[in-house]
């Protein structure tokens, strides 16, 4: 880690060896110029290294005298060694708003449970546990049938009770036991409900009990990721992600349920989403180098739709009124009668669900997060496309789902992208000249916005009065990046040719009202929530933010829009993708497949759109952060603060 | 029924109205000439019709004038009304005989379990029963999800808890129950062990409760045969028998075996045993005009090995030392997983069995002809190419079996044949001039001989001194019929032109042996069990005869030539197709499929050949009846008659 000091912002921060120099500026709240997203062709990025070392940087965007006196581009720039650092300011004006407060950055702690809680908890009841055993071997005497062989001895020796063994597992029983003169191990299943019995669901010749995996699927709308996990260590030990294969029938649920009610529609869909994960599987078993037979279970978590059309069962009274689902409890199934390829022996377990919009991929971040176990109040949100809302701890539960429509993801902003290779995912002004620092994945020229991006520059810029309370930029602005369209402002991000796209990349004012749309939404969703169960956001304990969106939203920044609560952000906890999380903690301890049951009876569903006072949080919350601004304390300060240092400014340069 | 008075017999028998005449006096223990086995080409069987009326029986072998004085064939005459009728000997030394004790003759009682019965008892418990339902139709207000609604309300409505859906039924669940308006029909399997759950295993739109049926089929080496039973009445409503396919991949189970261990061969062998119950399944369906997915329940019992090919377990160690089969019980699986043509829906239940060589046909039988309910100590014997023999009651079980070999199936015996048309099945002979009466099944011409049919003359013409008790044809008899053929001798049935097949007919010596060798087999397992349980055949109760051998056989003629213990003929019963009554009762009340699992546990198996007394009791028996003919005293007593009887007409003929 190495030290970087700022001038003449005074402002300094650790970084690691190898960082981008403008990484590290924006981490520390230090504005520079930059429109290329980092790629390293605008040249706008030059700063002085006054002492200490940088890899690369150079450009031809320098001149050789620059470079012989120090300077660098940013955005190029590798931290080699401890640092300081010259940005060059243009004015006296500059330079006074310098110490202006920054708005604080801010991600989520990330957390997760891990193996040695669960086991200093008591919570490691492994589901699926291998025995070996040195069988007595048949004689005239004792010519007992192989099964009963096999189910005797582990009564006798093991204080295995009433063992189930199914005809696959029969079948292969008479050849396997006598491969290594009746040495064998065993494969057994553990009841999820303590009255139900064990089962033998494989029979393997020798001793096998080093390899025993599980893998753990998060069957999202968007994406699949599957997890190799081995059952011995509680490691993860390979992981893929790849788009799930329905997308070309449809981006959302709703569309993907109008494709399954056309004839073979269901069929079709059905049959695209197991290719998908059988195709992750295949990956994660060649990137562990495991042999396909050695995994004894695998855990699929996803939405309500996806998990009726992984399980081909007609999802079309989902969306239509009253929303109901097919079923929310599924019992364990053999995987191949899902056309999942795996072995004959192999369980597959179905996170269940609540409701039609509240599906097992929140059910099992629940699970999978701990949060059913804790005293703590906890607010679980989930932001995609849909929100879910979890609000409870050990005792209750209460959960919603709303529409935040795709604005998260990109949808219906005029640039908008899914947060990959060259979307502007991170964000800076210039308060006086306005120019913007743009970062994109990749760190290559912009060609659109993805959805945290989208939080920071709107954050920003409604902190800094740009953009004003309702959305709309201050019109006396004089500035070329801010020009008027038909009516509406828009605020250019980048010039045609700084960019992949060849036209201007601006962030227009319907953008931003869909991106209020979408948090108004959400926060009103939290809200009515709350107010059903007749508590304040004050009473939650802590946030658990769980998708792919939470990884990279700035927290402070989310707050300051109105799209989460303000709460100490100390308090927020990103826990990935809680659905994949929740799926390979259940591979793990059977602890919880038999807790969700009683989890998923203990939570009360709210149909928002039931719920008289949702339409009055909604309209309240469609304002930047909220019609009223007393909710967000913190940022009610900062804005007063602001508008102090501003008017001092003014009179400064009135003096001037 | 017409009274029937034979002369100069003095026999009386009462018949049913068109019996053949030919067919009252083998019942009566008249003998009367016949050669071509009823179907009147041999003219030999004429009498004289004194009184009453007869139906045909009127044929070019008689001269006008002998129809005219009221001659008629025997074969061809049915009876019409009460009958004199007198037959023609030819000497008064023929007339003496008239009073000889004719062999008794005897078929065993014919019982089964029925429904009554069971209620009486309290075992009539369904196992799959259905449920009308009106469920209440969903609103905003109450959206659980469909399988919720339904298992729900038949909690709170029907006091059903913890039901188990599976994923097929969870699939239809949302259309059918929208159906008719949420007015549905659930089936609901019971659990074999009460501490398990009941299981939804079909719904159905509207009230289908009228429409539950269940299928039994006996999976037999040689034959399948299927009933299609109706689930509300009890009543077996189509049945249907097949030649199972197998056959052609081998007669016997061991050459099953061998072909079930080539490459590919369990595969083929066990779908060829498919299809032939897919199409038992078809016919018994259609028959009964019924929809083939009103079918719930399908049990099957067969021996281990035809259980372990239905099922595609590899066989091949149940003929090895030491005699291993893979397992005894199976879980409900299925039927469709089998390939059986049923709903999804549909259960399939397969017999458990004892030990590779005591299947589950055999379980079936004790369970089924309900003698694990009773006090009564009963020796269940089920007599095919192999004879399995039970020993038990409500207490205890010991159980065995034996290679009888295929004599009673026709095997071995020169001119055996399965109890098929143009089979000897009924015989009689002259005591002086050894002329037979030949009775074939179909009333035509003889082709060959079938079980019963060998049981019966090898029995006659032993009680009458013209076999020895070691199967030797008396040689000093002066008779065409009887010849020698290369030192052994053999007597003539049917001289060619009188048969269908061009050839004498003859039953041999060797013939003979071989009957003596499986009778030998049975009664010494039988004395064997009886061994080691401490016991002997006067402690046995009764006896259950099973099997389709069973059905034929004269119970007296088999205990003259030594197959079964001599027993008061009153306290056997012929139970029939046993396995196929324990597989249909088993259908009807799950009290059976609870109890079989005890019963198996119960029943201790003996391995003859493991036995050191079985050798000896074997050898003792290789003889009619028996070494010792005090284990016969019936017989002694009617062989010492007969010596004397025939003392007393030796003398009277010399003194003539």
């Amino acid at each position: 880690m190495y030290m970087i000091q700022f001038l003449p912002h005074e402002k300094k921060i650790e970084v690691q060896d190898g960082e981008y120099l403008i990484r590290a500026a924006l981490e520390a709240g230090v504005h520079i110029n930059a429109s290329c997203g980092g790629e390293g062709v605008c040249g706008k990025c030059r700063v002085l290294i006054e002492n200490g070392d940088v890899g690369e940087g150079i450009s031809e965007k320098l001149s050789e005298e620059d470079i012989k006196k120090g300077y660098r581009l940013a955005c190029k720039a590798r931290v080699k060694s401890d640092l300081v650092v010259r940005i060059p300011v243009e004015s006296a004006i500059d330079r006074s708003v310098l110490n202006m407060p920054a708005t604080p950055r801010k991600t989520a702690r990330i957390s997760q449970m891990n193996m040695d809680d669960l086991k200093e908890k008591g919570l490691f009841v492994p589901p699926v546990e291998k025995k070996y055993l040195e069988l007595p071997v048949p004689t005239a005497q004792d010519n007992l049938p192989d099964v009963t062989r096999l189910v005797s001895f582990l009564k006798l020796n093991h204080g295995e009770h009433g063992l189930i063994v199914d005809l696959p597992v029969i079948r292969k029983i008479p050849e396997v036991i006598r491969k290594k003169d009746f040495k064998i191990t065993a494969t057994l299943v553990r009841p999820v409900h303590d009255e139900r019995k064990s089962q033998i669901v494989n029979v393997e010749a020798g001793d096998t009990t080093d390899k025993n995996y599980a893998i753990a699927i998060d069957v999202g709308t968007t994406t699949i990721y599957g997890q190799l996990i081995d059952l011995n260590t509680g490691e993860s030990i390979s992981e893929y992600g790849d788009f799930n294969g329905q997308i070309s029938y449809g981006e959302d649920v709703i569309t993907r349920i109008m494709y399954a009610e056309k004839h073979n529609g269901l069929e079709k869909i059905h049959q695209v989403v197991i290719e998908t994960i059988n195709r992750i599987i295949d990956r994660i078993v060649k990137k562990a180098d495991i042999d396909r037979d050695e995994i004894s279970t695998i855990t699929l978590a996803g939405n309500t739709t996806m998990t009726q059309l992984l399980l081909k069962i007609n999802p079309r009274y989902i969306r239509r009124a009253p929303y109901v689902p097919a079923s929310t409890m599924y019992a364990p199934i053999r995987a191949v009668t899902l056309g999942i390829e795996l072995g004959d022996h192999a369980f597959a377990l179905v996170y269940p669900a609540i409701s039609s919009y509240v599906g097992g991929d929140i059910v099992a971040g629940v699970m999978g997060s701990g949060m059913y176990l804790s005293e703590e109040l906890t607010l679980y949100l989930d932001i995609g496309t849909n929100a879910e809302i979890v609000i409870g701890n050990k005792d209750w539960f209460a959960c919603a789902a709303c529409s935040a429509g795709p604005a998260f993801e990109g949808g219906g902003i005029q640039f908008g992208m899914r947060a990959a290779k060259g979307a502007i995912e991170d964000f800076s002004i210039d308060p006086v000249t306005l120019e913007p620092m743009i970062m994109t994945i990749g760190n290559v020229r912009p060609k659109g916005i993805c959805g945290s991006g989208l939080i920071i520059m709107v954050a920003i810029m409604f902190e800094m009065g740009i953009i004003s309370s309702s959305g709309k930029f201050d019109r006396d602005i004089d500035t070329p990046r801010i020009r008027e369209n038909d009516g509406l402002c828009e605020y250019v991000l980048a010039w045609a040719d700084e960019t992949q796209i060849d036209r201007d990349l601006v962030l227009t004012e319907i953008d931003i009202d869909n991106l209020i749309r979408a948090k108004g939404a959400i926060y009103s969703g939290c809200q009515t929530l709350l107010d059903e169960v007749g508590m304040s956001i004050n009473d939650i304990d802590r946030i658990f933010l769980a998708g792919g969106f939470g990884s990279y939203v700035d927290l402070e920044k989310a707050m300051t829009i109105g799209l989460l609560p303000e709460i100490d952000p100390e308090k927020v906890t990103f826990i990935g993708n809680g659905s994949l999380m929740g799926a390979k903690m259940s591979s793990l301890t059977n602890r919880i497949r038999k807790d969700v049951v009683q989890v998923t009876r203990m939570m009360t569903n709210f149909e928002l759109s039931e719920t008289p006072s949702f339409m009055d949080h909604y309209v309240s919350a469609l304002f930047l952060p909220h019609t009223d601004i007393n909710q967000f304390p913190r940022l009610k300060a900062r804005l007063a603060q602001r508008r102090e240092m501003k008017k001092q400014l003014e009179n400064t340069n009135s003096q001037i």
